[in-house]
This record gives structure tokens, sequence and C-alpha cells, in this order.
């Protein structure tokens, strides 16, 4: 019934694939030009002309020493990174094998491992596979979320080490320059991500299909655990990278900043390094494996309960494919919107570069709801069925492209939103920083409140997106809306990988001994950047929220429930059980990160107290041992955290049952996205108010300043605070709904047969 | 079929409210032998012996000028918090004609202002009379609750100011005194209110039935206009008193404190008096207002839920007064515990001051316990039908005996975890003690995840609370827990209101010149009144928790909602923007703390630099422009956050309908226990973190102060933070959820009537 014929949709979407993998590895050819080796820097860039322009200042270019630092800086952190990674890797590793071996037993013990065919239950005619089967593919396909999660964290980190002393390097020649490789460096990894993602998932789900056949009921069950997969990983990959980042950098700076009075990034500060590692591990590979799982999840949540529309039962590939080709389309949308930002338009001042990254986000909107449209009229009959927990409902192709529009338009809005709460350029952080005249007290009253209110319209932009689409589609459109807001991935991810990468840039600019001008000019990308992140975590929420709300609905549809009643005391308590864990969670990972920057803390003072001449800067400070606190703490912390949210859904499912289960994941989910947007726009809010004293770009802002004035401290005191907030709780938390939403999903069918045994027994 | 009866009910009721009332003027008259015109003091005394133990020193007794410039300050503290009040009320008594006006008209349009009887709904052989004069009666008695919670407040703020510097006076002779004079005072207030909000109801019940007869439906259903008038002034008293106190608090502290190095409630501080008057319309005042309320709408909703039960329908007047029982066993049982306080057993140094508190709570429960016992089996049949949503639930009167005392027991347990969670006597507050080592950023991080943590266990037995009672007698077992938990409000209002009297009497010592060992005394019971109106704020949220949600089922019933289904888009998206709605509130009242507290930090400053010879102790400050800064800010603030808790159930029950709206309430009820539990435990962590550093007890403690060291401003800048979260946000939250739900208990038929306009629409 579509326009699109099932062959040209399995062409079409590994093409999109290979399309955004080999753009991803051209972008990584040309930040590559930028030699680190010290050789005659320019003579292969003279060829082509690339970089006769825009050279606002030839700074120290021929300065060996200065590149041969910048490159020893880059594999110290580089090193740190790749050893934590693997560290990391490792303990999550035994996690993931044994939670395997349970998803195989419970799942297993659905049908008590019989190896007998069943009728499907939605297509009665059709025989589907046994459960001890969906068992099987259920956790080969977790285990290759897992495993993809990695590589997108892994490969995310590895760019971005390779790409930050390129970015201090082109900061010798303008700020046009350094802009430039720190964005190609963020698209390189937000391309190949988001590319990387739609291949595997492709892939699988035609592997799967050998063994499927005619159950696509089965199939895209046992897809689901890839979903749970990526997500459980990015779960550990956030909270262990987060807190790894924020111990040192808290560390890092209350002795540095506000006891010793030395700059950020010093090189005499013993923290530094570890710093610097944890932007990598912590906002890059963190954030990778985060947005991945996103993505991910969303896809798994649309086709799941696309199986079980009128595309799974009439066996309608293209329309099954929907999700794949919405997100084949956004990697063709950002590729070109990317070209935008490197090569339509160019950067001359600091000033054009907020303007220019968030030209990024419209565009890429604009561009993808003409991209959403044409897929649909494409890819979708004019009319198909879709059930909703029971009932049937007809949904028409342009109502599932306005699904789609209003979850990308609500991204877009709630994107913005973040922007005026956490961007200096606006009245809410400036009045922020005006706070701190009167000490961090207020500061950190009015960061807060801005932070409560910063929720109120992403909020009211997300009901609004669930009902329209709700409406619409039933839960498929929920899911759909999530894909929506996610189909820009790329564009988002580039801008959000971007950030990190300018801030280790100005480190390595610092502790390489360069210019105060250089610094300047990395300083003025990494603000930019800060606002981006905001947005990126804005993004990560409002999409997190919406998938969940998905992920929700297919549990219930497959755990067979048909109403979750808020009038029934099974639910109410799982709805204020589940409300409370998001603080549960947030207790835990604040209290790591505190604990850790104490312990950081006292390390770095012991050094300036015991190291002789580390002041003066004769002395060389023990760097690995921060980095080994970072390492240890992160590792040893990140467990509980991660097995709270890991565990939680299999123990109220099991001993509760699937009512109680519900509520817990509607509590959390209500009042975890609120918890999660206020802690990271409170804490960006917090650090931009920091950025504009001492940028003292307006009269008001030099009427805080200096640095070092009582304001200014009063505003680095703001901004400890908010670094857990803002890098630990906050994103982790939307980890947290989604996640306990996955995997409901997956282990739905042992919670629906022998579930609730408290219930059971009294 | 009760044993009791219903003329032994109709006289027992209005004999224990007149017995509380009794004890209360009789603690009076003794509070009041303390004389504070300059005379023989103790000539009084002598004749009964009373006074003549504990005598540990006698300080200044005959120092005429102490006594006078003591009583000279309290009269300065009396006036400014009675013209606050007085101009408060005005204010808010115009906010509270226009809704009784709104009341009337939406409820009279129910049956378009017709005069006709109708049958009843449950008992259909009845007439009931018509929608018409329902409103008026809710009218009525909305008004008769806002003057009741005027009543309660004024007097509550009439005897602390009464009492505070009487309290002074007895710290002369010893820590023991002056904790009976404190403690008898905050009985004195806790009799009279627990006491008048029992017997006006009462005799509203009684009057209404005069004209209502048969037709108990209506009677009860108009009588929750009650707790609504209650509610909606606690709203206001606890918001506009809570913004008082802290802008002068924070105002004080920042300039005091932290900038002029000077003690707290130094005279030569500008903003003394009106932070003095603060605690006196905010704690005081506010919180008398907010538990009366709480009280009144757990009565209602209880009332409500049974008038539709086998008592309401077969007319058993005993039954359905078995809340006001219970209330009334209440107060007796609180009149013996307090004896332990007072007379049993005598204080005779500073660390049996806690236990001695904490005592209170032990006996009164377990007394109580036996109390609930015995009403269940005098007042009750052995078994009655309570109706649920439709459906017949037959109970047992032991069944609800269970129900009243897991609720009052879960109190037990919420207000022993506040109580383990902010006082400083064990190793949460220690912890953040010791973290303000590493400075205020990390003292900061700790108090919030202390906050975050602190939330689960009080939720878990809230759960509990909810589900065993629901499980026995579904609502009606809810609202009763509710009255379980608060049927000690007696006791609980009199170790509340102790704290504010220590603290004043604190401040008149240090105002009034009198020496440092009495401040150490008065500081002593203050520090203990910390962590007991921690525990009072835990008990208000968490019996807040149980009345909303008894209220949220009285609501569904009466708007005849069957199913509040999680899975349909209407409820979904209000759960979601329910949840927000404590974040909107907070990030109101907060703000508006700060600005306030940011106009009061400018004034002290100014006065300090423009009034010659004020930091030497000549000069003069002008404290009757910050106790204006203070009134103004409160005034004008106070009227955006309680527009948003008053009017969001109106505009969502009109333009979304009753589902959109349970789904509000659902969500803000969940949302709002979370917030409003973290907010006031960090803030008292912080408050007494801050006081175990300068009181130095410990080897820790001390190697952390003394006061003016590093640490001890970190802690300073702690508390601050936490003034607002502790004080009005926190405490405010409880009323938010408990308000929106009674609001829409009482519009309910013009909801089911007329609501939904938006979806109808489209």
């Amino acid at each position: 019934m579509a326009i699109l014929s099932d062959v040209a949709t399995e062409v079409l979407i590994p093409i999109a694939a290979i399309i955004g993998i080999g753009f991803s590895i051209a972008q990584w050819v040309l930040v590559a030009r930028v030699k680190l080796a010290p050789s005659q820097p320019g003579a292969s860039r003279s060829k082509d002309g690339y970089g006769d322009s825009l050279i606002e200042e030839e700074e120290g270019l021929n300065d060996h020493n200065v590149v041969a630092k910048c490159a020893e800086i880059q594999n110290a952190i580089a090193e740190g990174a790749t050893s934590f990674l693997f560290t990391e890797y490792q303990y999550v590793g035994v996690f993931m094998s044994i939670f395997a071996v349970v998803i195989f037993l419970f799942l297993g013990s659905v049908e008590g491992f019989s190896t007998k065919t069943h009728p499907c239950t939605y297509s009665k005619d059709k025989e589907c596979k046994p459960a001890l089967f969906n068992a099987l593919f259920s956790t080969v396909s977790f285990l290759l979320g897992a495993i993809t999660s990695v590589v997108s964290g892994f490969l995310g980190m590895k760019i971005a080490t390779y790409a930050n002393a390129r970015t201090t390097l082109e900061a010798r020649k303008g700020v046009g320059k350094a802009f430039i490789t720190a964005f190609r460096s963020g698209a390189v990894m937000g391309f190949l991500l988001a590319s990387n993602g739609l291949l595997v998932l492709y892939i699988a789900i035609n592997l799967f299909k050998m063994y499927y056949g005619d159950d696509w009921e089965g199939l895209f069950e046992s897809i689901t655990g890839y979903g749970l997969g990526g997500s459980s990983m990015a779960l550990f990959g956030r909270v262990g990278g987060g807190i790894y980042t924020k111990a040192a950098d808290v560390g890092a700076d209350l002795v540095g900043k506000v006891e010793r009075n030395i700059p950020e990034d010093d090189p005499r500060n013993p923290a530094v390094i570890a710093d610097n590692v944890g932007d990598n591990v912590g906002d890059i590979a963190g954030m990778g494996s985060d947005l991945f799982g996103s993505y991910a999840e969303s896809s798994c949540a649309a086709l799941v309960v696309a199986s079980i529309s009128s595309f799974g039962i009439n066996h309608d590939f293209t329309g099954m494919c929907y999700p794949l080709l919405v997100s084949s389309m956004g990697i063709i949308v950002c590729l070109i919107t990317t070209l935008f930002a490197t090569d339509f338009f160019e950067i001359k001042a600091v000033k054009e570069i907020e303007p220019s990254l968030k030209k990024q986000l419209i565009i890429s909107t604009a561009l993808m709801t003409v991209g959403i449209a044409l897929v649909s009229w494409l890819a979708l009959p004019y009319k198909f069925t879709i059930f909703n927990f029971g009932e049937q409902k007809e949904v028409t192709n342009w109502g599932l492209f306005l699904c789609v529009s209003i979850g990308l338009w609500a991204g877009l809005i709630i994107g913005y939103v973040t922007e005026y709460y956490t961007s200096n350029a606006y009245s809410p952080v400036q009045d922020v920083a005006d706070a701190c005249r009167t000490g961090a007290a207020t500061n950190v009253i009015f960061g807060l409140a801005l932070g409560y209110k910063s929720v109120i319209i992403p909020i009211f932009a997300i009901a609004l997106g669930i009902y329209v689409s709700f409406t619409i589609a039933a839960m498929y459109g929920i899911a759909v809306a999530a894909l929506g807001m996610l189909s820009t991935i790329a564009t988002g991810l580039s801008i959000d990988a971007y950030g990190p990468i300018s801030d280790n840039a100005g480190g390595i600019a610092e502790m390489a001994g360069m210019s105060h001008r250089i610094r300047e000019r990395t300083d003025a990308l990494d603000a930019a950047g800060n606002t981006t992140a905001a947005i990126g975590k804005g993004f990560a929420i409002g999409s997190a929220a919406l998938v969940s709300l998905a992920l929700f609905g297919a549990f219930v549809s497959r755990a067979g429930v048909k109403v979750v009643d808020v009038l029934s005391p099974k639910v109410i308590i799982g709805l204020i059980v589940g409300a409370m864990l998001p603080y549960w969670f947030s207790a835990m990972t604040m209290k790591s990160v505190g604990s850790a920057a104490l312990k950081m803390v006292e390390e770095v003072r012991r050094q300036f107290n015991t190291i002789p001449g580390l002041m003066e800067g004769t002395g060389k400070p023990d760097y690995a041992n921060c980095v080994k606190i970072s390492t240890d703490a992160s590792i040893k912390q990140m467990i509980p955290p991660g097995a709270l949210v890991m565990l939680t859904p299999l123990i109220v499912g099991t001993l509760f049952g699937v009512q109680t289960l519900s509520g817990v994941l509607a509590g959390a989910l209500v009042s975890g996205v609120q918890v999660a947007i206020s802690a990271s726009n409170t804490g960006g809010a917090w650090d931009n108010a920091k950025k504009y004293i001492e940028a003292g770009a307006s009269e008001h802002a030099r009427s805080l300043g200096p640095k070092g004035s009582d304001c200014h401290k009063a505003a680095v005191i703001g901004d400890t605070i908010g670094d857990p907030l803002k890098d630990t709780s906050g994103p982790s938390l939307n980890i947290l709904i989604k996640l306990m939403a996955v995997e409901s999903l997956v282990f739905a069918p042992f919670f629906a047969t022998h579930g609730g045994i408290l219930f059971k027994l009294f």
C-alpha cells in the first residue's frame, strides 16, 4: 500500500547509515589534517587553500615546543581516559554478563523452558516461537545493545581526545579555525553514533528474521533487548563517568580556584589531568552512550508497538520500518545541516558562535519536518490500524507525520527554553549572577529557583506532545514522537560533543603555557558549549520522557494490563514510591561526588603542602594519584545507584506484580523529569553566571567582577554545587526513567506469568 | 449497634473540646505568673512552692532594667506581628470574599440555581436538598473555616509573643524553668487550636443539621467547605509568613553574621526585630493555620466519605462521628502526655531537653493507640459497609482501629526518621558539618543529598499506611489513617510552637543585653526546637499526603469518576503537569524570599553605612524600615503562589475536566511530598550542622569550629540557603497538595456537570 517498496526500504536504510559513516570519516580526515607532530605547519593546508581565510592571527605557529607540549598533554588525557574506560567496562562487563543470564532464565521460565511453538497473541492464525527462544534472542540483542553502547562511548572518547589538542593548536590561528575543528570533531562522533546505532539495529533485525520468519511479534519483542542493553550500559557510563568527572572537577576547583587562587586548568594543580580526563569519560563517553540508549529505546519502543499494529499483522515491511526510515532521513538532514556550520557559513567572531550553534537546531528541525513529511508520504499507507490496549485505532499517514513532527518541535521548544534559562545572554542567569552581590547563599537560592522555574514550559511542551500524539495514534504516536525528537540526534550530538572538546582545548592551552589570547578564544568556545550542553541535556530529558512513556505503553500491552487505575492501592503505592526513586538515586550520586571530591581535595591539598616548589612551578605534581582517586571512587560508587535502577523493576515486578510496577514507572517518570530538568538547568545557570562575571562583557557584569572578587567567589561556589547536579545526577535521571521502563518491557512476559508473589501470598 | 449511644456522643465531643480549652487556659495562667512588670519576682510563686526546685542560679533576678527591657522588646515584636497579621488578613480577606462568591456561583450553577429538591444519590428513598443551598452552606462553612484559621493563627501568635520574654526571664533561673515556660506556652497554643477546631466543626455540623435534617449527603458535602476555608487561609499564612520570616532572617544573617561579624539577634542589627517578628508570624501563626487546616481537612474527608457509607445511609450518628470522637480522645491523651513533660518529670540539664520532647511523641502515640482501640470498640458497630467507587466493602471495627493506628504509627516513624536526619546527635548532620571543611559547596552538596535520602523511609511508611488502610477500608481507611496521624496534634503543636518561642527568647536575651549564660540556655532550648520543628514538619507533610489522598478519593467519588487510568492521555498529561506544580510553586516562593532578602540586605547595609555609631552601639537602628520591607515583600509576593494553587483546580477542572484534574492531583501529591520532605530536612540539617559547629560539644565539632572559622562560615551559608527551603517552600507544599484536593472536592459537582469545556469543544 505504501509507495516505497519493501526492497527499496531494505536498501535505503543501510545506504543512509553508510552515508553517515562516510561523512563522519570525511570529517575526521579534515580534523586529522591538523598535525600534532612538530613539522611545517600549514604545508598541507596551503595546497587546497584550506585555512587561507580567517586567519586572524598567527601566533607561535612555528613554536615546536608548544606543539610537542600539547601532544604530550593530549596523550596523558587519552591514556587516562582509555585506562578508566577499560576498568569501567571490566566491572560493568561482569554485571552485564550476570544480567544476561538473569534475562535468559527469567524469560525462559515463562513457558517453563518449553521448546514448543504456540499461536501468536495478535495474529491468531500464525505460530509464534517458544518463549525459550525469545529469551535467547532477547539476551543476544541485550548484549548487542551493550556492546554497541560501549563502542559508541569509546569511539566518542577517542575522537574527543584526538581533537582537543588540535582545537587548541587551531586556536592560535583564530577562533573561527578552532570552532570548525571542534565542531567537525563533534560531528565525527554525532554521525558515527547515529549511523552505527541504526546499522546495527537494522542488521540485527534482518539476522533475527532469518530465525523468526513469520513470527514478527517474537522478533520485535526480542529486539527490545537491544534498547535494554544500550541503556544499561549508558547508565553505568553516565553515573561512573559523571562521578569521575565531577569528583575531579570539584576537587580541583575547591583547592585550586578557591584556596590557592590559581586559574582553572593550571598545570600546577595535581587534579588537572583527572579533570580533563573526566570531561572525556563523563561528558563525551557517558553522553554518547546515553543518547545512543535513547535512540535504541525509542526505535525499539516504536517497533514493538508497530509489530502488533496492522503493519506487523499484515507483514508490511516498509510500514514496519517507518521508525528506521525516519532515523535514516534524520542522518541525511543532519548532514546537510552540518554543512551550514562548517562550509556554507563561516564564524568570524566570538559572538557568532552561539547563534551558529543555535542555527543548527533550527535548520535541522525545519529540514527534518520536510523530511518526515516525505517519509510519511512514501513509507506509510494512507490508513492503517494501531492496537490500543485491546481497542483498535485508525491512523492516517498525515496523522503520524503530525506525531513525529510534534515530538521534533517540542524538542526545539525545550532546547530554546533551556537556552533561555542557562545562557548568560538572558536575564535569568544575569539575575543569578546579580544575586552573588549578597554572597553564595542568595546565589544558590536564586539558582535553585531558576531550575525549578525552568521546568514549567518544557513540561507543558511534553504534555502537549503526549496529548496530541496519543490522541492521534495511541502509544505508537508517543513512540514516534520520541523518535521525532531524537531524529536530529546527529546534530544534537555534534553540538553536544563540541562543548567538552572546547573545554579540553582550553585546558590544554593553559597547561601548555600558551598565551592569554588563546585561552580567551577557547573560553569563548567553551561558554557557548555550556549552553549547548544544557540544550543537549534538555533534549535528552524530553525525549527520555516520551520514550519512557512509549516503553511503558508497550510494557502494559505486553503484560496484558488493560487499566492502570490510580484509585487502586497497588497502583498508588507504586506511584508514590516511583516518584521517590529519583530522589534516592540523586542522593546516592550526589553523595558519591561529594565524598570523592572530599578525598580529591585532601590529596590536592596534601600535594600542595608536601611537594616542594609546586606553587612556584618548579616541582611537578603527581597527576596519577588524582586520576586513581577519581577512578576508584567512580568504579566503586557507580554500583549502588546502578543496582537501584536495575533491580527495582525486577523486585517490584516479581514481588508486587505488574500493577504496582506500572505505578512505579509512571511515578518515576513524572517525578524524574522534573528533578532532571531542574538539576541540569540549575547547574548550567550557575556555571554560566560565573562565566558571565568572569567575561565582564557588559556594564552589569563588570560591576560584579573581576575574577577573584567576592561576587566571583560566590559564583564559583554556585558553579561547584551545580557540577554534580548538571553532570552527574541530572543527566543520569533520564536514563533511570527510560531504563526502568525498557527493563519492565523486556521482562513483561515473566511478570505477567510469575509476578506479584507477595500479593498472591497474602 | 455501637455501644456508645448517640446522646453520649453528642455530649462527649463538646466536653472533650471544653476540657482541652480549659487545660489550655490553665497552662496560660501558669505562664502568666511570670511577671513582666518590674515587681517582686517570685512573690506569687513562693506561695505554692512552685519554682522552689530546680533553681540552678538566680541571676539578675532583681535587675528591674532587664525586665523592663525585655518587656519593651516583647512589645515591639508583638506590635510588629500584630500589625503584619492585620495587613495580611486584610489582603487575604478580599481574596477570600471573592472566592466565597466564586464558590457560591459555581456550585449554585450545578442545577441552574434551582431550588427544587432531588432524590439523594446513595439513599435513593430520601430527598436531598437543592444544589443552590449546598452552595450557600458550602460558602458559609468555607468562611467559617477561614475565620477559625485566622483565629488559630492569631491566638498562636499572641500566646507566643506573650511567652517569649517570660521564657527569657525564667532562663535566669535555669534551663529547667525556661523549658517549662516555653513548653507550657506551646501547650496553650496546641490545645487551644485542637479544641477550637473540633468545637467549631461540631457546632457547625449541629447547626447545619437543623436545616439539612435527613439529608446527610448534602450536610457533609457542604461541611467540606470548612476544610477548604481553613486550608486556603493556611496557604496564605504559610507563604506570607514564610516569606516574611525568611526575608528578615536571611537579610539579617547575610549582613550581620557574615559581613559584620556580629552575633545573631544583636540589637545593632536593624533587621533583628523583623527577624523575631517573622518567627511569630511564619513559624507560629503560619504553622498554626497549617495544622488546623490539615486537621479540618482530614476530619472533613473522613466525614464526607462516611456520609455515603452505611453510617450515613442508616443515620448512625455515633458511627458518623467516629472521626470527631478520635479527635476528642486525642485531646484527652495529649493532655495526659503534656503532664509527663511539665509535672511528672522535670528537666534538670540541657541534654535532657531533646529526649524529653521525643518522649512526648512516644507517650502520646502509645496512649493514643489504646485510646483509638477504646473509641473503635465503643463507637463503631462490629461490622459496617463502606462504598468504594461504586463497590461495597465490609469493614470491622477492629479493621478501622488498624487503619487509624497505622496512620498514627507511620507518623511516629516519619517523626523519628526526620529527627535522625536533622538532629546533630546523629551521623547524617555530622557528615554535613564535616563537609564544611572543604567549603560551602561541599556543605551544600552533602545537604542536598541528605534531604533526598531522608525521603526514602517516610515514603515507604506512607506507602505501607496507604496500602493497609486502603485494603481494609478503601478511601475511608486512608481518611482515618490521616486522622490517626493528626490525632496527637495537640502534642505535636505544643512541641512545634515551643521551638520559635525559645528562638525568640534567645533573641530577647541578646537584645536585652543579658549575660552569655542565659543565651547559652536559650540556645540549647532552641537547638532542640529545631529538631522538633523538623519533626513537626515531617508530621505535617506525612499527614498531608494521606489527607490529600483521602480528599482525592472523596473528590472522585463525588465527581462520579470510576477509574483514573494512567494509560489515558487526559490523565497522564494531568499527572506530569501536576508533578511539575510543586516546582513552579517552589520557584515562586524561593525567588520571593531571595528578592526580599536582597532588599533587606541593601537596607541593613545602608543603615550600617549611614547611621553614625551603629556598629559601636551608640546609634539606634531603624527597625521599622526593615519590618516594612518584610511586610511589603510578603504581602505582594504571597499572591502569585497563592493564586497558582487556588486557580489550578478551577482552571483544570473547568477546561479539561475531572479526568485531567484527577491526574493533576495525583501528580502533585506524589511529587510534592518528595519535594516537601527533602526541602524541609535539608534546611533543618544545615541549620543544625551550623549549631553543631557552634556548640562544639564533641572533639569532632571542636575541630570544625569555633564560630567565625572558615568551616563555620561555610555552615552559615548552608543555613541561609536552607532557610527558605525549610520555612517557606517546604512547609507550604503540603498545603499545596491538600488544598488543591479539597478545592477539587468542593467544586466536584460543578466540574462533573460543566467541566472539561476544552475537550468538549474539540
